[in-house]
């Protein structure tokens, strides 16, 4: 290597990426379309801006535009918080004693404490120039609720959360952070719509769902004059936006000639993973350049390692259009794990291809392991991790471990997505060894099988 | 200005600072020296080293030499989460529309969520390079004790908190990441100790406070073979590791030709603002630069701008050597403030000399004042601030919409010492109207200033 690498390399803010990169434009394979859940054809433009703004309900229909301008006011905003670090785990390396060369991509130093932020100021930049006056959305653990009021609190927009009732209660800090960002809370299910008065009408007691609540949301949306929906993962709108952070890492390792063997992310929905690999796989699709990339799912939800390709509702209420992924079916209920960012049944439609196509591959592990692998990251890098970016830690310190047995110096790139100080009750059960592990039988997948639409 | 400047201004590496810059030393009014509470006699190298490792006491002695060398492992552990970013405020000039520049030195990027890493890594250094086993201290909020448990995870040295019971109890979060780091979290008063079983002899109910977490801090280092006690803030050896912020922030405004006309820090301890100062503070003593300087403290608990110049106890439970400083004296109970690190009754020695000798000024603020400043602030720049943090904030944005009246172009410096993350509670007081004010009578003071020691 021609240069000496530093603990953290940023980039300079001139050097940051200033078009988005749409990998379905190189995918000879494309993701299969949206399907209205009605006609079961393709969805139009005219049926998705209905639910999303019109640009973005563009890009979520554009296969085909390689690069797509991030606009203006997107890239300022982008600049509060990016560029994020590329960081070399110096420390990681050496505690592991490996000859491997390990890096990671931090996007966890904004107060979203995720790399959620990169999408949610690109839809509320779309929503604020398509003139609305709001948008609605629903979170569960909150990291999006909390990206997306930061968004609309600097373009001066509505931001209505659906947050699901049990994390309402039980996460009230995150709750307060969006407070404080001037977004509305309400706990789903709630009496402010037809389907949340339907359902606590038939269920007084439920703490939600967060199919109830993008139900909710959906509905507030298309009832409400000036609202439009807007989602933090799954999309391919979302997708794009992220390659932010994998441009981002091209650049800067371009830039002191580093080039990653293995590319490690964790995937609920696919966001973060398809943000990061997205240039490296249009490398690998051009045939220009190879790379290993891994997914990392929980054991406890394993849409990936043990799901089926086919097409399938991407919400519990089915009001979303159907699309065609990798999934356990929208009425798969998975366990309580701590990773409630991994907890969705599918996953992007663009991942889903490229995996059933073989430029990725998939591996599921366990929540404990999870947080050892978490708490061993965070005594020598210094940063706590989320319980979601952990997955790809130990997946890394997996890979590295192999590297100290055969010898082999290979680079491995992973991305680790945010931090975990809303999730201390999580760390708090795996100190307290109250934590368990539950992988779920091939019976406790049939239901969630049983559920997928019937395609004729 | 020659340059354009960035959001972000970050120093690459091999511009760091190299040294700690010790104000003392061009001090012509050294401060008082710290005295035996028996003797009234100062404090020789021997009697401190019986609590603090051998090196920290000779740099609390040391008002002579002005730059002192920071260890290669130190300046190793500084890449982790340094050079800091500092901040140009562009949305928040835009947001208060002042002709003021406004710039922030943010030290909340990394896991203890606040600049106390920057003295808790040199601790941690010096007690395992001294072959100590360990080290005790006292958190209240937590910060501390956060930041000492993160740098002895990285030296692999026990660490041993004394957490006062009702933050214990109330702060989980905060423990448990102290945990993650592998430092054993004791409530206050514990049956552990000879003064923890007499206070709870004496009050069973009693849940604890700082100065009785200080006391079995020191009682466990003073009384276990190869441990010693290490305090996060108010000593000069504290400010002398935090020079490295304003080191960081002058070579970085040095670097785009900026001169600050205003910098504003918030101070409990002082370890925050002296460490910003120093270094702006030290041109000014040498007659070379005028900066106006503004330490910005708590109406609740205001040292400075209504305590006495005097020595006083560093603790309640006067086990510590008397420090002559600005103090409310030790038997000052501060109300219930949000901003548990400002709540101290008195102030570092070296700002108590340099606010006597008039080098700076002080103002108090109140803190609902203070909340609906962060709100502001967070809702432009993106950063959640700390309560503590959001005094500073408060002060800058008062001085920003005085240059929007006088049509004055000045240049503001703040120091953002932290995430608000683990502030929620006090975030959501301030969303529900919950929150008061409190600004002490003379009559409230009095009961403090006697208990100030007799020092015929």
């Amino acid at each position: 290597m021609s240069k000496e690498i530093p603990y953290k390399i940023y980039l300079e803010e001139h050097e940051m990426p200033k078009q988005w990169y749409n990998v379905r434009a190189d995918m000879k394979n494309k993701p299969a379309p949206l399907l209205n859940p009605g006609t079961k054809q393709p969805m139009t433009l005219e049926e998705l801006e209905h639910v999303f703004c019109t640009e973005l309900a563009k890009q979520e229909l554009d296969d085909t535009t390689p690069y797509i301008d991030i606009p203006e006011e997107i890239l300022n905003f982008y600049k509060m918080y990016r560029p994020s670090p590329l960081v070399r785990a110096y420390c990681l390396e050496k505690k592991l004693g490996t000859p491997a060369k390990i890096y990671y991509k931090f996007e966890g130093n904004n107060t979203s404490g995720s790399h959620k932020l990169n999408s949610a100021i690109a839809q509320a930049y779309y929503a604020k120039k398509q003139g609305l006056k709001g948008v609605t959305t629903e979170t569960g653990a909150g990291q999006w609720g909390t990206a997306l009021s930061m968004a609309c609190s600097y373009f001066d927009l509505d931001c209505k959360v659906y947050m699901v009732k049990c994390s309402y209660e039980q996460k009230p800090f995150r709750r307060e952070v969006m407070r404080t960002y001037g977004a509305s809370v309400t706990p789903s299910p709630s009496m402010e719509t037809e389907v949340g008065k339907k359902i606590l009408l038939e269920h007084p007691g439920t703490t939600g769902s967060l199919g109830c609540a993008i139900s909710e949301a959906v509905e507030a949306a298309t009832t409400t004059e000036g609202y439009r929906y807007v989602l933090g993962s799954v999309l391919s709108q979302v997708l794009l936006h992220q390659t932010v952070i994998g441009l981002e890492t091209k650049i800067a390792m371009d830039k002191y000639d580093i080039k990653p063997d293995i590319i490690i992310g964790c995937a609920g929905g696919g966001s973060n993973l398809g943000g990061l690999i997205s240039p490296f796989v249009g490398e690998k699709l051009r045939g220009e350049n190879d790379y290993q990339i891994i997914a990392v799912e929980p054991a406890s939800c394993p849409s990936l390692t043990r799901g089926k390709y086919a097409y399938d509702f991407c919400d519990t209420g089915k009001v979303c259009p159907l699309a065609k992924m990798y999934t356990l079916g929208s009425g798969f209920i998975p366990s309580a794990n701590h990773a409630g960012g991994l907890r969705y049944h599918g996953m992007s439609s663009v991942l889903s291809q490229l995996y059933d196509d073989g430029y990725m591959e998939a591996r599921s592990v366990e929540q404990t392991a999870v947080f050892a692998a978490a708490e061993q990251f965070a005594r020598v890098e210094g940063i706590l991790p989320a319980p979601e970016s952990s997955h790809a830690i130990k997946v890394a310190i997996d890979e590295a471990l192999k590297c100290k047995e055969t010898g082999e110096e290979k680079t491995i790139l992973f991305g680790l997505t945010g931090t975990g100080y809303f999730d201390m009750y999580a760390y708090e059960n795996f100190h307290n060894g109250t934590m368990s592990d539950y992988i779920p039988t091939d019976e406790d997948l049939k239901p969630g099988f049983d559920s997928l639409p019937k395609m004729d």
